[in-house]
């Protein structure tokens, strides 16, 4: 197990452990290479970095998957992810709506709808 | 003068005191109504809300900004705004780096062009 | 209930007072301030501009929304709004058609899909 | 001489005579083919059919590049074809201004940008 | 029947009977000229040039429409196509996690989820 | 020097020497990890991948940078590589045009300008 893939797992470990159990179940009959990618490049290189910490991490990560829109199951992934690494609800919805001035209201719209299910769920457990 | 563009004035008197007047300046003949809009709905009614504090807003919209690619004039003045409120540079330059796994490297190569090109414009001054 | 939310409510009342009210109840416990946003800035203060008729702004709304595909419910909101201010079945299907020129045949394909589905709902009734 | 393309001439010389003989001229030595496809596809089929007037047409393409936000050259041709089709300015800048709601503040202004470089070689004519 | 339209239906014989076969059947009632368009413009100009054999045609379009992501449905059109003229499995994942350097992780993941639904579907006839 | 830097390194000498070489200067003074991971990730990592030829994996490129309109001057370094990897003019030349189909006129317009003038820079050597 090279270093960055241990690394890769031990910031997923904090971040989002149910998500990328998840991803390498559904990528490994078919990509498993890329779950390799996601945990020894995305997790293992990228988010360990010092220069910024995990929380603004992914308030940068939740305002661009809302502005692009085209990947709403990664979305939440990353909610639930900003609230594993302290995130408020009420900031992670803030970010949200800001993004209404930099891509439009459905976009915005639609985010709201990923967080609504994701808080749904949390509550649900 | 109502109150929301005196609220929007107020939050761009802090984050880009510059960025504003250009844009009021080149909007001025053909659509001032926008620049209204930017002033009292963006800045005087978004950016005011107490939810998420002006740093992470502005990690918000340069990660946006950068993912999205569409815009590079405005995210030069969101990484000035971003400085304003308290990022460093190491930080904005961070946030666009960890773009490359949203938006790919081209998005995050032309979002450093752009902070290239602010801090050399601030370090000139 | 200031005059832009008032003028917000009373354009909606022609527009697509179903989807509204949709909306709100889906926002309403997550972000109801982003409902509060469509309404009052975006039919309150936008929409209700004279400088052009309710038919085109559905026209370009459905142009966007088609040519962007991001927006799929938001879409369908918007032919339903087209039709409700004077479009013909007819006019909607020829500009989403026209998208393909500025978005490609996948975009526009999707676009008729929403129409499609929307008439139907509607013969249903 | 194919009907098509002479329908496309036909269209474009109502349309917008100047952009197609600089678009021919530009893709002469690279690509002449797109520029038939454009003539004969764009314009002789898809412009040219009767559900939709031309007006209403450009409107649609006008908030379409303006909220795609990744060809400001052919924004400005359809500004410019707009207007020949019997928009006014403040039409086409209203259509624009509506893209805020769909494609964020960004995305309007720089087609507002497009607009008022448009209006101002018209003026200097 | 034009000239174009029988190319484009002997073109998508060999690239993609059934894809074609549902696109007209689900256009036919709401818009049958994009169908008509899809195949004499589409599939009769276009892909029958001779500058592009019809892998590298597939492979150009499964890269696309994965980094665009907006289109699922059509991707599995290609994906489908692409096996049809010639590529493997193990090229079209290839082009697939390629867009990671391009269009960011969730988008080729988003890929990978098509083609995995594609295979299984082939592997279970 | 890892393993990864020497593989992306040797790969971009095959590739498109020149364009890297640009790339870590200008990116030397304020984000010389993102040229790094450029060269570690995007060469040494995914490029190397036995399991497609080069010349389809820039004929991908190429596609997806048309498509997405977003990064030209990538989009130019990209259609020098599918030179350098057995591209012919007239193949780069087709996968633009191709995009007409998925990413629309305009899309596919400003491709064949970046192919243009990459054409036209080699013709004067």
């Amino acid at each position: 197990m090279s270093d960055r893939y241990r690394k890769g797992i031990e910031t997923l470990e904090i971040m989002n452990k149910d998500a990328i159990k998840i991803l390498m179940e559904s990528l490994d009959d078919t990509a498993p290479d890329l779950a390799n990618f996601v945990i020894k490049f995305a997790y293992g290189e990228v988010y360990t970095r010092k220069a910024l910490d995990l929380k603004s991490r992914e308030i940068a990560t939740v305002a661009a998957l809302t502005a692009m829109g085209n990947a709403p199951e990664q979305l939440k992934d990353h909610i639930n992810g900003a609230l594993n690494v302290g995130c408020s609800r009420e900031e992670i919805v803030e970010v949200i709506i800001q993004m209404t001035l930099y891509a439009g209201f459905p976009a915005a719209i639609n985010g709201i709808m990923a967080a609504k299910e994701v808080f749904k769920k949390l509550d649900e457990k």
